[in-house]
């Protein structure tokens, strides 16, 4: 492939933290069950492609995520974070974090929602009651010493719900920033936001930006436009999935994360630097998607990816 | 599906015209041969979705491309263009502006490359040479009382030449404009702009911005967030194809378009009036994936269309 060159455009951060979830948000969404063996792989090529901070797996219950079931097999087989490497795991509870902290974890993610339906049916308590849960969680993983990152889901929208109020979400941030959480990542959980509702949330915000990460789903395609409105908006952490994981590219429920390759074709091309390799990328979602039997949702994958190593893909129409 | 509402942004227009090129460019590199019925329905459902351009077929010589070797039978079967309606034909010569004169056509589509090798590649021109026939081409459809259209491809990459100069797209642009072009669009032809490169032809532009138009295909992922860059720019006119049409979610050369479905929910949550109902071209691009018997590389129609309406979609891994 020629090169096309790098044009970096004004108003633009000159680095991008890259946060990587397909590991744990995004195999929570396949169906397909993947051995633990498999896992271990994928972290630790996800680590060699120079990713810095890679969300490993989450202790919820088994019986409410299967596919997570393995968390302390796989961090016993993944060992110790390498330096200068996160590996945070999602904890819904303080059960959670013990277990967490029975594996050696040094850094958890802990989650709220942004709208009072949704902490109801994910977490089975209140917006206020959930904050509350969360922050006991937050400072005692603070205690022990844990670096601490926190979600918001559904900052941009709610099936229930619909539009949410970006003062809500501005207040959960905060609780979350009040409980000791150093980076926030504000969840698209369900795929609608657009630059607009972008905005609107960066702007309500009052937590210090630089601690805001963005965190979108591409269910309507608008995953890469609206990660762009936040880097315009002074953000500089994304979060992304390899391949997309998470998502299928024909299923009505083609819920998946923004695709890591695809950000990463447009911050380098930018000449935003993110210290990830995309070849690398590439070849490693390229991999997955064979262990998952279905190509991936990823453009750039599918478009640099050799064929020849996604046997599972059906006979495309084109040549 | 709940409303999840409106939330305009800053610095972009209160509406953008939607060119719509699945008919054309899209069908043009689909390699299932679509019977002329289809292709009248296509285009009669476009027009009843709203759109008032809709760039119907080109007149170029049949063994180039078998797929629009039916232009003059479409146009004959879908008759006058409606009041209000623009239906431009794309002509590579004065033998295809002969030809659409015959069929009654009132606008014409003319193209030109912004690089050397792709000039002679595609037209068997220099640069220089291909500006001198197009502007023939031009002049004599202007006096025949027929709009005219320009394409400029390449402008913002080239297979063979890498990156290409913005000087450049700005001279082709120019020439097309003195020709009488009323429109230039500027095509992404394989896919690999990024909103510094679309920045940096915009700025180099000397012709008025309400005359520009850009056309992106979504090969690496980015032509929603390159589309956004231009309307933060100026630009108010925007080119897609129904259902991302011309690619395919899972080949190699998955070159298609920008998906009109994805532009409008985008728009249109914007608070972006377009004219063009989504719903009705979310089914008419399921319907057509019907026709081609493979899924659409849209993502919003893919989680917007009934499974149902696409049984030759492959069984999805998710539920």
């Amino acid at each position: 492939m020629p090169e096309y060159g790098i044009t970096p455009t004004t108003g633009l951060p000159d680095r991008v933290r890259v946060y990587e979830v397909g590991a744990r948000d995004g195999l929570q969404n396949e169906k397909t069950l993947v051995p633990t063996a498999v896992k271990v792989e994928l972290v630790q090529r996800l680590v060699a492609a120079g990713h810095t901070a890679v969300e490993t797996t989450s202790f919820v219950r088994p019986e409410w995520v299967p596919q997570l079931a393995d968390a302390a097999e796989l961090l016993d087989a993944l060992g110790p974070a390498p330096d200068g490497v996160r590996m945070p795991v999602l904890v819904p509870n303080r059960r959670g974090l013990d277990r967490a902290l029975a594996a050696g974890v040094r850094e958890v993610a802990v989650f709220a929602s942004a709208t009072e339906t949704f902490a109801r049916r994910n977490l089975n308590r209140s917006l206020d009651e959930s904050l509350a849960a969360l922050t006991e969680v937050a400072t005692a993983a603070r205690a022990e010493g844990l670096a601490v990152r926190g979600y918001v889901s559904m900052c941009f929208g709610d099936p229930w719900e619909g539009a949410v109020d970006p003062a809500v979400v501005a207040r959960v941030a905060t609780a979350l920033h009040d409980a000791g959480a150093s980076e926030i990542s504000l969840g698209d959980t369900i795929g609608v936001a657009t630059p607009g509702s972008v905005v609107a949330v960066l702007d309500a915000l009052v937590v210090p930006v630089d601690a805001v990460a963005v965190h979108f789903h591409d269910t309507y395609g608008q995953a890469l436009a609206n990660t762009l409105v936040a880097l315009q908006h002074g953000v500089s952490c994304v979060d992304s999935a390899a391949g997309g994981l998470g998502g299928c590219p024909y299923a009505e429920s083609a819920t998946g994360n923004l695709a890591t390759e695809d950000l990463l074709w447009q911050l380098h091309h930018l000449g935003i630097s993110t210290g990830v390799d995309l070849d690398a990328m590439v070849a490693t979602s390229a991999w997955m998607a064979t262990q998952l039997g279905r190509p991936s949702p990823s453009r750039v994958v599918n478009a640099l990816a050799p064929p020849a190593l996604s046997p599972a893909v059906p006979t495309p129409q084109e040549s």
